[in-house]
């Protein structure tokens, strides 16, 4: 019998979906002990829990990121994978939903509403437009299918590939800057690596015109924090929204929650539905009964 | 020689594109006179200028809307074309923002950024829901692609037409509630016609369920404001989005101005941007002098 542990805040969902399920030789064990041979959980709830686990061979995160479990002091001698295909749809609709909100002013109509003024200004639109993604893995390339859509240009900062049919110009390594040359939109969805730890800094920012607007989704250590600070105070970009942040919960002394033109979302841009991680989870489970190889097994070396 | 005179808030901009064409055979005229053969304009500046025009012969108004112009008082021996085909993408993105900003709740994660609250609740999406149009004409047919486009389901009620290939379902005539039964967003891009005049009244509005979003984008007429309000009052509906009223501008003791869940933005939602309009003039002028039908000629019985 292969013996999993769930070490998830959704815990009881994944329970009653998996009973559903009756995966063949499958028992989920209420406690985490020597048999635990599967993990199934957030990294965060994971990572000071698996040192003393003799059989330990696979840990399936229902979080895209796995950053807690790619500590080098922690064990690496298991199979490691993340839940990926099922962020792309919501990010996507995340990006668009606050780029929309930006071109048509929607939260001055409202402001305009409170004060009973008629604001009939002229309103803008993302099309023709040109958007920059950080970053073109299976989320990246799903923001840059609704750009097409909504008829802007695509441009894609990635460490080499080139596969995305929705990206229309792309740039490698020391063409960051060129990159963000004349930028409308900056999205940054890239993993934490040591690449993209603070990619997002004084350079980058000077580089964009003022009228640009940065979304952050990827990771919160790519932002420079004070350098972002710096060009909202000084509206060297027109603003940002943020979803994830070096320290989460932000804490509530940090400048960000009332710096001007900066909103903030809580890490909500990719929520995980149970019912659509748990497909990942029964996927993998039949491919690891058969041996076979997993998907979206995360390189400890390169951290994605 | 072709006389034209121009009755816009953006005459000098036009005047401007028009001398750059080079069309052949026409004269803009300063002053409206007896010469005048072609007049572009808005339909709210022209229909009281009309009456002794002994030469008219073609109106383009700069907007979709012409009602104006349809006063059963006022003549009808000449061509009256409208602008069509240049809101749909617009539109569409207007509609979609404040879906997407519903969804998302936006509103209400820049509230608790106000008051230093980590709001990480769960998000909705768009995927998944079923919209309804009523009203599938250029517009319409740009909604519902946008619609398929995000996965969701498409109903549309019309006249007769059933010609978008991006509508799942049509209804007609007595199937208005049933087209209304669960809905999660109801969305009127209808003209004012006899039909389509307190369309969205008690009795459709009782048919919605409570989680349903309205959003109004075609003409003012079409909805029963006392219906609404007492709707959203008593919360049968989750929300409303108006860019259309009645009365334009909305008076300010107008109580629409404190409805809750009542969002409005003061008919911005299709703007008329000169240099995509003046494409259609310039298309339908050719037409003209070769006395060939014009694009967008409206029927002054059916009312588009």
């Amino acid at each position: 019998m292969t013996h999993l542990h769930i070490l998830s805040a959704d815990e009881e969902i994944y329970r009653a979906m998996l009973a559903k399920e009756n995966l063949p030789d499958l028992i989920i064990d209420d406690q985490l002990g020597e048999s635990c041979e599967i993990i199934l959980g957030e990294p965060s709830r994971i990572h000071d829990k698996i040192a003393d686990l003799p059989n330990l061979r696979w840990i399936q995160s229902t979080w895209a990121g796995v950053e807690p479990l790619l500590n080098p002091a922690l064990r690496r001698d298991y199979k490691l994978t993340n839940a990926r295909g099922i962020f792309g749809e919501l990010m996507s609709e995340y990006v668009f939903a606050y780029l929309l909100a930006h071109e048509r002013r929607i939260f001055a109509r409202a402001e305009a509403q409170k004060n009973k003024i008629w604001d009939g200004s002229l309103t803008g639109t993302i099309r023709g437009k040109t958007i920059g993604l950080i970053g073109v893995g299976t989320i990246g390339a799903e923001m840059a299918r609704t750009a097409k859509f909504f008829g802007l240009t695509v441009r894609g900062y990635t460490r080499q590939s080139e596969d995305c049919p929705d990206v229309d110009h792309y740039y490698h390594g020391e063409e960051l800057l060129e990159f963000a040359n004349e930028l409308d939109y900056l999205v940054n969805v890239a993993p934490n690596t040591k690449e993209t730890r603070k990619i997002i800094g004084a350079d980058l920012l000077a580089a964009l015109p003022a009228r640009a607007v940065l979304i952050n989704v990827g990771r919160g250590p790519a932002v420079d924090e004070s350098a972002l600070l710096q060009a909202l105070n000084e509206k060297k970009i027109a603003s940002a929204v943020l979803d994830v942040f070096e320290k989460e919960p932000l804490p509530t002394e940090h400048p960000f929650w009332t710096t001007p033109n900066l909103t903030m979302t809580y890490h909500t841009s990719g929520p995980s539905f149970p019912s659509k991680f748990i497909q990942i989870f029964i996927e993998n489970y039949r491919l690891y009964k058969e041996d076979k190889p997993l998907k979206y097994q995360i390189n400890f070396e390169r951290g994605y």
